[in-house]
């Protein structure tokens, strides 16, 4: 079963606002064997939806069209549904109850604007929304499905977890795709697709990997499409490809790099805590995304000056004269030192030269080192990061979490 | 002028990635007055390739279509424009030459699956890419310009600025489309909605006005199209707009507001710190993106212990028996104990409850304080802020924002 996604909004078109709405359901479609063939984002006018929307009648039996429901002027989907689906509007009288409800709740005046949000296409079934004023609303027309859904992403999972998703599932009999996906840290693509290559030759036609590069990181998704149950090998490929290069392995699920590594803490009892100069508190954020890292995370210090690196680090004066602040020996110093601050078991520092200023032909832009200590062991690496201030960022804090994982030996699964 | 972006990629469709780059691309278009007026997202598959390159054609005379330009086999966007175009290849030496000095420079062997890359459709203009190992492509038909560029964002970046858009502006006649765009915080698109409403029935037929909120932000988009430079009025437009909601605007330019703050501190060469437990390092994060900043900021403590809120930052162990560690007078003690210890003039302090676990009836999930100190004053607020842990966080950095506004009376505009 296919399905297409239409996204309304100048603002997507002009580049305003990044769409991670259709990401999301196209990841929540997969799961329940619908398979979107193709997104179109167009903006706030009438013709550009009609168009859109008749033009998918053709292709597909489903189609989610999300934004445009909002109570402003710009907002105009649901006058344009009404005059493709050839209806008036109704009040909706549940609306009005939850929205007054909402308001009371949230200890803000209704105003008339939100009242509009309960005058419901004649046509459409109402689809409840339980966190935001904007309800969806579900649609038939020759065989094909039409679901809005307004544009807020946390309004977006709401109606899809608590509606679509259950509504489709009884619609529909859907077919079958299975995804695995496994993550690698520090290794290229080119290097990764070298490794690869007889692997790939050996897939079943029904079966595809694809990669997907991200800074210093390549996700690996290998996909099935079965009719039966009984047809499903994925598993079987699967761990021939993680056989295949299992060096390089970081994880074995489709998470960021940095929760595996903060689900192993937590589940190991091993606290940490973070010494960043150009990271900036980054590697911190990261690491604290799983809930109960408050157990093993104490907290962390930003060590942007020199000062601060050692009046709260500790790190000796003598090594700003030798060696200077990016360095092997003032990286060491700062994972020893915020090991030793807070009473930790694994302490990980960055310091380098993140740009756009501050690089020198010694220490280039983009120069960055990073050191792990834990228990008795400590390692320290040097990197060369390329692109811009965001990215050496980024890379730099998915090489300290590949550092991790090898002072660690991190396994590749975690089980809850 | 109007463009179409086409994205290639299956990720994109089963939403292992968010497309970044066809907001930057309509963002850099809409500059110089091309406006993007479809977005369409495909798999890796050449019917749907050629089926939507072939449909746009009689849509528009420019065409981006980007991704699907890797070594690996998934990708096969060139081989499917040989297809489209009617042509072969043809081994082009500069790319040759380019790779390999890039190869030589990073320190890396070339491998076979790198070379692929300077295989080039005989139809096309070579774009050179000096960042990556993926040239873009130029190619003409029927009155339409196709334009192909690698997926990966950096690449992108330095193609549109150094060739693609240079180039279009040489090949058509461009008309103009104008935006200005405002930043307000802490204030309900519901509310700013009412304020506007006569200033929105006033604009011209050539002039809209979009709301576009994010978290507790809401930026406001002016835009105007017109044929010849004496037509523009929106600057008028743009000033009534800020006298309207004079109150709640907090940056003219379209920026993170953290931006605003942070480019206002190093002007102003106020020192500045933050405090931060529920944030765990983000506000700093985001206060320290301007280059520059390292004048001002030594640097931050994330305080997730009340240990070491107690140790680092001084708040007095009373604070937390009767008050708890999430509370106004902890949140104030966070804020002026961070000031101490740094020697800074501005001190930032969040302490709160992210969830998912840990809210109480009494101080539920969502409840977050965040105090700000400088010189001899500071502030204090409670704030219940909805959505997950992710959205909560985001939201307490842009109150924490807010605040900084009001202690420093911020301008709304900083002249660089």
């Amino acid at each position: 079963m296919e399905a297409e996604i239409i996204t309304i909004g100048d603002e997507l078109l002009i580049g305003q606002t990044i769409d991670t709405n259709s990401a999301y359901l196209g990841q929540q479609l997969g799961k329940i064997g619908i398979s979107v063939s193709r997104k179109t984002a167009i903006s706030d006018q009438e013709n550009a939806i009609l168009s859109a929307i008749s033009e998918s009648q053709s292709r597909v039996n489903i189609l989610i069209v999300t934004g445009g429901l909002g109570p402003t002027k710009d907002d105009i989907t649901k006058k344009t549904l009404c005059k493709y689906f050839d209806c008036g509007y109704r009040m909706d009288e549940n609306v009005v109850n939850q929205l007054q409800k909402m308001f009371e709740k949230r200890g803000r005046v209704m105003l008339e604007t939100n009242l509009v949000q309960a005058n419901m296409p004649e046509a459409c079934e109402t689809l409840t929304n339980e966190v935001g004023t904007a309800p969806g609303m579900w649609f038939y027309k020759n065989n094909q499905v039409l679901i809005s859904l307004p544009g807020v992403p946390g309004e977006v999972y709401h109606l899809m977890e608590n509606q679509v998703i259950p509504k489709l599932q009884k619609e529909f009999n859907l077919p079958m795709v299975e995804h695995r996906t496994l993550v690698t840290v520090q290794k290229a693509e080119s290097l990764l697709s070298r490794d690869l290559e007889s692997f790939e030759a050996s897939l079943p036609n029904n079966m595809g990997l694809a990669y997907l590069p991200s800074f210093n990181t390549v996700k690996l998704r290998l996909t099935q499409k079965v009719e039966n149950i009984s047809d499903i090998s994925i598993d079987h490929y699967f761990k021939l490809l993680q056989q295949t290069i299992q060096e390089d392995v970081f994880c074995l699920e489709d998470i960021d790099p940095a929760l595996h590594v903060s689900r192993y803490l937590i589940q190991q009892n091993i606290s940490f805590s973070t010494a960043e100069s150009c990271t900036g508190g980054w590697v911190a954020h990261r690491l604290m995304q799983a809930p109960g890292i408050s157990g093993v995370y104490p907290g962390s210090i930003v060590a942007y000056s020199n000062e601060v690196k050692s009046k709260e680090l500790g790190v000796p004066s003598h090594i700003f004269e030798e060696d200077g602040a990016v360095s092997e020996a003032c990286s060491l110093a700062m994972a020893d030192g915020v090991r030793k601050k807070f009473g930790v078991e694994l302490g990980i520092s960055t310091t380098g030269i993140a740009g756009p200023g501050g690089g020198t032909d010694k220490k280039p832009v983009g120069l960055v080192y990073i050191a792990v200590s834990y228990k008795e062991n400590s390692m320290v690496k040097k990197f060369r990061m390329f692109g811009n201030r965001e990215q050496i960022i980024q890379r730099s804090s998915n090489a300290a979490l590949w550092m991790v994982k090898q002072i660690l030996d991190l396994p590749t699964e975690i089980l809850p």
